[in-house]
């Protein structure tokens, strides 16, 4: 690691948004650090795509609901490999649909340390050295995926949105705080399915091809191309920063609509006269 | 009108929400003063029904939409009623559900004109009096219907959703300017369908007694129960007013909601796995 | 307790809002039961308050973030002392104005724990009494006071914000999913300092009066007058339940406006000019 | 015109965001259609900084809230020049800060004829082409510059929070009608001062200069810069469209905060207590 190229740190690395982001960054001169919970064969396997398209990374299992293990981390990282000028915490906290009643204690919580927790860690182990750095110009971002449930809560979602509405109001707090002090924050609301083989695939197992066929063409977010936006959010110069972004498929409905041909059927939401 | 009680001014007084809430002041001590676009008939009926109940209330037909007439409603009513200390504006812009194209240039215009523009002339017209008022410890009150196309665009709302979201940030406005003056502006989002003879009963025709059963039992908004929570609005003391407020029935999907149960089943928001 | 009144439980029940609740509920006639972390004397002269008015009520010391003990109250209260038709779930997550690097991890996590999960917790224990009352037409209510951290974060509020942020759209997944079953899940947001002493008394010690004072006449909100607010969205019928709700003093700023008087100074936000 | 190049159309074509957004596409393959309402040597000067750079461009003067203005732009750019692929609506509807009885009628309603209902008009003319075109593949964009107000409304933002506010719920429409027939509505929420001359310059005089140096290094928006933004938006495949965006400079305060430095000094939402 002679070269101290700036680093691009990726806190949950699959082959979805978070895979597709280091390779990004990586062709685009940082140096990639991806960190995720398991699969060592998928982790070379992406650090050796990055490595023969030209570009440096290096991986790590990390599981980052562990007391310690963000810190360690970003300070081996900071220490050995290169000044951290961009991170992607893009870790989710989702258990599926699940009723109150099937949401146990143990489940609450951790969709909170996963999904809300693991964000102010990573700001809280970080940020200083970031802060230190743009003292001399050298500007740093924080980049977080986040969902729909940071948006609104839906039945079945009592883990996922309490986490995320949290992960949301934190990132502007840090918004507030950091930015004045040159770091950006950008809070990236994916708002449809993505092409993530690792989550969304292993979720649906063998109908994840049929989901996407149902999908239609370009009905399905592709990581490599979402990753072109969040490369253009940490390039923005200081004058016109992003905080908060949407994305979704063409096709897709956005969060805040229904139906988009609504009946009067007596169902309510779908209703298109008096609801509306 | 020898008492010169303080007045309820209705301007939308059908036999919904503006018919109840005439009812509910007139029962708290108001003179209701209602206006409405046409059917004097129902008009006199309404009133008929207030002065039964021992109230008192007065009756006008007033196209808002022309030139100078919500203005000299005001004017009139100040000199020979009484000082207006509550106001609803309970007029809407619906036209039903319809296409970009199928939405004319006069008709978006007419959405505007009743959905956001009356709301500006009422408040011109009527707030004068009342911050004068208000220097003397008498406060007031504007109330203002609202839709849940003031809290976001979806197909086929073109017109109605444009008048909405101005008339929503246009009551921000006005509260930012004049609750400081002593002028109470509430914001009302009724997200589901109301129990309305004179328009939603219009619109749906004979249809309209098989929606009220498909949406079940408390499944329409009763307007005379909505009126005790427009009564409870005008009645909070200053220093804790309310500027808005959402209502819908119990079955209904919140507007930010889709499907409460929703499957996976490549339809967009309704999949429940990454959408969330 | 023989009568079996229905019970209005008040998580958080000090000289302020929870305490005024309990009064209202009282006088409304609920039996209150009134848990709070410390301070017998006090409650003890809450509780001797509503019986002098007449009323019920009930008191214990309890420490929210403590495992087990809202489930524990909850059983308790059910089974001693009548069904909780009412609960108010009112514990802040303050711990003032701090930076990132003031705000420990053990400080976030109470606060997450205080904020968030005490709401999940008391639902999860709760509704399913709740649920099956609902059946029989007895329907339930619960309350949760809300701050403004609930709807934006701003520097030094990380943890508060994180916790608020989390709760509102939790209430919502409770909202989607158990308002059909007949429970009514109100999220009312607190946009203005209230008079409670127990709280902001105790934060700000021998200011207190002055800061009263320096907000003017009906400038801090009346916990009492308040309580109205929440009776009102406790009686709501089926049909027309509100969700959310704001509330604060008429000479306070809304949480999503700045000075009202811009000038054109150069400092962000409060320049009239472009940034509108 | 022999090239049939895509044509970028921009309604509001000034010397800030609306000229360095023709700038950006012209640059990027696009010819570039310049309206503005005034000023033929600054539209001159436009088209030949962007032919010297290589590009081509067309420009005219037009007042958008006459009859039909538009609507004849609109054809004759389609018929002469080439097929709009992309379209910035880039108007404002400033008037400076007044209160509600220095906001004439008039004035009222010319804000909303320029925020808002030339919106829908560009859309009504330009979609029907637009959705041809998408059937045989080639997409399009209708990029909406907006601002603080359609947020949220401020005193002395009648007529501008009106407008916008009614803006940014027709972008959702046209996004929720035409989105799933190819065509990317963007609404990007400028939250912060523009370098703009022609507008911002102008309203400030010689104030101008001395305002940008108070706001510090990169304080004020960088339109050049922000067109890299735009061209962004406009660049996303339709699995990945975004429909809202914020920007500001990184010492601005967001429109959702306030002084990010709270003291406990009795004026409102600056008071770090309570109102958190």
């Amino acid at each position: 690691m002679a070269s101290r190229k700036p680093v691009c740190l990726v806190i949950g690395a699959g082959a979805g948004i978070g895979g597709h982001t280091a390779i990004r960054f990586a062709a685009g001169g940082y140096h990639a650090v991806l960190a995720r919970r398991s699969d060592e064969d998928s982790l070379a396997r992406l650090i050796n795509r990055i490595e023969g398209d030209g570009g440096t990374a290096t991986g790590t299992l990390l599981n980052a609901a562990d007391d310690g293990a963000i810190e360690e981390l970003v300070a081996q990282v900071e220490h050995d490999i290169g000044p951290i000028e961009c991170a992607l915490y893009n870790l989710g906290a989702q258990i599926g649909n699940r009723k109150l009643h099937d949401t146990p204690h143990k489940t609450f919580e951790l969709g909170w340390r996963l999904g809300c927790f693991g964000v102010y860690r990573l700001a809280h182990a970080m940020f200083p050295a970031m802060v230190e750095r743009a003292k001399s110009g050298r500007h740093s971002t924080l980049l977080v995926t986040s969902a729909t449930s940071a948006m609104r809560g839906n039945a079945g979602q009592h883990s996922h949105a309490a986490a995320m509405g949290g992960r949301r109001m934190l990132c502007q707090t840090l918004n507030a705080e950091f930015g004045p002090q040159g770091i950006h924050v950008a809070h990236i609301v994916v708002d449809g399915a993505v092409d993530a083989p690792d989550t969304l695939g292993k979720l649906l197992g063998d109908k994840y091809e049929a989901f996407k066929a149902a999908k239609g063409e370009e009905g399905v977010i592709d990581p490599a191309e979402l990753a072109e936006t969040y490369w253009h959010l940490a390039q923005q110069p200081r004058n016109c920063w992003t905080h908060e972004i949407d994305v979704r498929p063409w096709s897709d409905v956005a969060w805040w609509n229904d139906n988009p041909n609504p009946q009067i059927d007596g169902k309510g939401k779908s209703f298109a006269g008096p609801k509306s």
